[in-house]
């Protein structure tokens, strides 16, 4: 059922520090940052040759990154993405299984503009986990 | 520099009930168990069509895993590795750009039989970072 690692997201306390190491001293292909009001971050992917990193950092109130930014300080892997080609007779399944969907359990549109649903971390081995229609 | 992610490590705390939910809920490639006595791991690789995830689990006395399981005893994601083509000019060049590499800084044989290196997570934004030159 699931198919590619879509990304890593990693949030990160300071966004043009993190972007330039990646750039810089880790030689990757850095993209410019990108608000994302309706999700509370603003993102910036680095592109690898088979995946992406999302570096996460928070936008406006109430931001997703703000808690999590508070118990980590330095940043940290916030979630992995896998990729589904049905979102919802993937969460259909994860459900029957057990898993649990955070929020209302219907897929939100997420920051790439396609389908995305969380599953509980508490279930997936303490790792918040985005599944991702693509 | 950095090339392609070659894997997410995932430290979870039990690794027969992780690999049968990766394989039955999750319909993911999922590898048998094998033992790392040298890296204190048995790890499992889950196959995804453009990277893996390696789920850890302790080994033996003094495993590497085994603190990280006490303060997350749900599991987490343990750390990433990127792929290098020239491991030792890789750190000579963090290293330069102020980054801390573990240990006595020096190239280990990893799992894959490949020469490894670990990026203190403090200097890449709370992120353990492998490099694995390929």
């Amino acid at each position: 059922m699931i198919g590619r690692l879509n990304h890593v997201a990693i949030a990160v306390p300071d966004l043009e520090a993190a972007s330039a190491q990646y750039r810089d001293a880790l030689g990757a292909k850095v993209g410019a940052p990108q608000d994302e009001p309706d999700h509370g971050v603003t993102v910036v992917f680095i592109e690898l040759p088979n995946t992406k990193i999302e570096l996460l950092y928070p936008l406006g109130e109430d931001s997703p990154i703000a808690g999590f930014l508070e118990k980590n300080p330095a940043g940290g892997i916030h979630h992995v993405c896998y990729e589904v080609e049905d979102i919802i007779a993937a969460r259909d399944k994860l459900k029957e299984a057990g898993l649990r969907v955070l929020g209302n359990g219907e897929p939100k549109i997420g920051a790439h503009g396609k389908p995305v649903l969380f599953l509980h971390p508490k279930d997936m081995n303490g790792t918040l986990t985005e599944l991702e229609q693509v």
